[in-house]
């Protein structure tokens, strides 16, 4: 930790303490300019920042604050492929996955197979074992090997696709039999995603897979073309049936929630097409190019990266929502939480010293409008500061234009607050009694003050998301860089591994805690009733 | 604020130091009748908290709390049908809307419209406009009137239930659409659903369902059949073609995000019969029973209440995680948010005074064991304290025992965390030579001490989702009488529906801040282009 480091902290601190008592209505009267000074345009992707609590000298103070961390090394050590991920010795460069005439000759070269078996598969050239054509694609995998692309087959896939995709993640055989029930064994092909080849899950539901099959097609049927895999261990796969040429490599460096870019896209690519794969690779190229070149004042991930750690540290917040207006991105949050806290849930610095301060934040979300009829009444009126991504997407229909309208009217809302004497007036404009005014207007106030960055997307297509998914990629990694994180290692998520093997298939094992026993004596007096 | 109450405030903040650097293996290796202690069986439901932060003293501390705050109150309140809503000057009984034999009659009489309704449909004997019997029912709903259905539905219904059951609730007509490529007009019901029929979201739905039935039907078809409303506004309903015959009552007294037990669960009933429905009703009805009566210290949502206070003020926790294993609980935590944080996202207490603290945390989750591969990262390694909820069901088969063993491997592994010296020793265990030990140990650490409850269900049935469904609602009721809040009102919701109604269809208005002006000119700029 440098010194000129730690006096811009002490110097953040002061400012802070300096726009404590300023409301956000008084920001904006304050400066006419606000919205022309916190607003970006990245390739027509438009990011307004001002309804966030910080003035110039925050944004300067800030973008000082990365410098003094050195940020720039590591946005130099993306581009390059250096071992960022320190602690397993090992690249982070998904980067790379998306670089075009730039990439290595090996990833150009799993796109180049990636679109030929994407093309056989859309233009009904890929039969089953029966010699059906294939129709439904049905992806086996869970974490970074589902969430990436089940989020932008929802987002991107049309309703009339020539292939059906569909995803199971889990070990619930109701989710398992939920998309059997809608699936033909003849015209059925299984991507098995799974970098290491072993993740319990998915295995399961391989084998579960094959059995389907087999009970569908017959035991002796030829089962290799009902079988595509994606993972870094390509003999695993062909263990289990699964032949070289249909096995599709991930490389050792990229992480499974940086991964939507190589073949783990697989299905998406299914789902439309290998160009507007393609485009969703160009869309994170372009925001790779300003992240490595723009100025870290007008850098927009390095600016959410920044204005993330503002809220979490001087404000105090403890979750970050992210709330698209736009039903396609629904399970945005989802992704987004695996690949921030899975990222940045961590203590450690890279030198194995603990962290200052709080890191990553609970990232939650949903869909809008739902939200505003669920769970905003906590973002008015609760006691918790709550920053906020809004996301919009242009549009002139009408329900486009509503939903816009939502979006903004919230933000605005939960910005510019209910101030008593403006509650008071409200109820007594609608004629109640003078006493009925007085009981009932402090139930009316809202606090204000709600910060929140609102990403307004010209339309919702390949290209588009895959800037919306690289700015985030970008915030999380720089972030966890001026936190001192190594971003991409995640050994917590391993020792809960370890615990599952401990327990797996144990009885009333004396070295487990007593509340372990206890529910799993529970279980065994339920199954016997 | 009594006396007693702020003694036992300040109490709780000297035993909270007490047991602050006190582990929570600690905590089990000083009792062996921790389990015991720490965990109730209601009605074969079992609610294990002994991986909580507490001991002894800190239940009957809680305990006193809830007597200085005279809860009792609250809870012969509720059973009486009291004006619990202050604020709104309103009852909020839905309890007696599961009360069986001791229903008021107007809830008996809607059971008994809302049972020959369902048979009709099920059994094949409600035509649509062209004779085509009914055999999809479409639900059109936001917030109170979607969550619980939604939930409810993908939670029970059988895979080969008579009637399939869909639900739109938002503004995006990508999200109606997506239903309506499934849909056959001829033989599709809309379920319109809004206490107050002028929800605008389930309206323009309702709207867009009309013409969506006449481009199927034709202009002049006949469209009754296809319409059945749930609404406390009968007359508004019967504007827009819903004949009273089709119009099943809520009662005032039934606030949105309590209303499942309602007309509202008309769609689930569709799902799952009338016998299902009044399963659900008998589960919460038990519920019911064991809230008025059990005493504080044996009273599964008392405690779930007390724990939740002392994990907000004391541990100073901001969220609340529910971690269902199970998928067809994969909405368990969205309808929560809207429960919990809707209830007592307040700063204010009923008689209009600043509560003391933070009230309400951010409520957060999502089905496992998708977490564990995406967000429990954080749990274990993050810098935040965070509660859970973890909802296991006892099952018999490979995946279902699979499902529990993760369940209780990463609460334990959450609870007991890794010490330094044991990633030391593992790392030495795994030959690493001792310079690689010392880099990577910290990096392995976990703290442990997350505090969990664990809900364990005999199986996922209506009764069962009924009792969990009850816990919650009674949990979030006493907690909200613990701050001295009125959870059953929502004036934060309605400032952002006027905000909504200020913004729509409004041009760069100079009344309006600089932010929503510079975004408004920014959608037209990308409309132009």
């Amino acid at each position: 930790m440098n010194e000129t480091y730690l006096e811009l902290c002490k110097a953040l601190d002061a400012h802070h303490r300096s726009l404590a008592d300023v409301s956000s209505r008084a920001l904006f009267a304050g400066d006419p300019q606000r919205f022309d000074r916190f607003h970006l345009d990245l390739d027509g992707l438009l990011f307004d920042y001002s309804k966030q609590r910080v003035v110039a000298q925050t944004v300067e103070l800030l973008c000082a604050l990365a410098r003094a961390r050195d940020l720039a090394k590591g946005l130099a050590g993306m581009r390059a492929g250096d071992e960022l991920n320190v602690t397993e010795r090992r690249a982070a460069w998904h980067v790379a996955l998306r670089a075009g005439e730039d990439a290595p000759a090996q990833v150009q070269a799993t796109l180049e197979r990636m679109g030929n078996m994407v093309d056989a598969l859309r233009q009904g050239r890929w039969p089953g074992a029966t010699g059906k054509p294939i129709r439904h694609v049905i992806n086996l995998g869970i974490g970074g090997s589902d969430l990436g692309p089940h989020l932008a087959v929802q987002a991107l896939a049309p309703a009339d696709a020539p292939l059906q995709v569909d995803f199971v993640a889990g070990l619930d055989a109701a989710e398992m039999q939920h998309v059997f029930n809608r699936a033909d064994p003849a015209s059925t092909l299984f991507v098995v995603s799974s970098k290491s080849f072993t993740t319990v899950e998915t295995l399961a539901n391989a084998r579960s897979a094959l059995a389907w099959l087999r009970a569908g097609l017959g035991e002796d049927a030829p089962l290799a073309q009902h079988l595509v895999a994606v993972t870094n261990k390509p003999k695993a796969a062909q263990a289990l049936g699964i032949p070289a040429a249909h096995t599709l490599p991930l490389p050792e460096w990229v992480g499974g929630r940086f991964s939507l870019w190589s073949a783990v896209g697989f299905p998406l690519a299914c789902a439309i097409g290998m160009d507007g794969f393609r485009q969703l690779l160009a869309g994170a190229r372009r925001v790779d190019r300003h992240f490595y070149e723009a100025p870290f004042d007008a850098n927009v991930p390095v600016l959410m990266a920044l204005l993330g750690l503002w809220n979490t540290r001087w404000l105090g917040a403890a979750t970050h929502a992210v709330l698209p207006y736009s039903y396609r991105l629904r399970e945005l949050a989802t992704y987004l939480q695996q690949l921030d806290m899975e990222s940045n849930g961590k203590s450690v610095a890279v030198d194995g010293s603990a962290v200052e301060g709080d890191t990553a934040p609970i990232l939650w979300g949903g869909a809008e409008p739902m939200g505003q009829h669920a769970f905003h009444q906590l973002l008015y009126q609760g006691t918790r500061c709550v920053p906020m991504d809004v996301i919009v997407i242009a549009g002139g229909g009408e329900r486009e234009r509503a939903l816009f309208d939502n979006a903004l009217a919230q933000s605005a809302a939960l910005m510019l607050g209910k101030t008593l004497a403006e509650a008071r007036d409200e109820l007594a404009a609608r004629g109640l009694p003078d006493d009925e005014v007085a009981r009932l207007a402090p139930h009316l106030v809202c606090h204000g003050d709600q910060p929140s960055s609102t990403l307004l997307l010209p339309e919702l297509s390949p290209y588009r998301l895959g800037q919306l998914l690289a700015l985030y990629e970008h915030k999380v990694f720089a972030q966890g860089w001026l936190w001192g994180i190594n971003s991409f290692d995640q050994f917590g998520v391993e020792f809960g591994k370890q615990m599952a093997r401990t327990i797996a298939g144990s009885d009333d094992n004396a070295a487990l805690d007593a509340s372990t026993r206890g529910l799993l004596r529970a279980r065994e007096r339920l199954l016997r009733t």
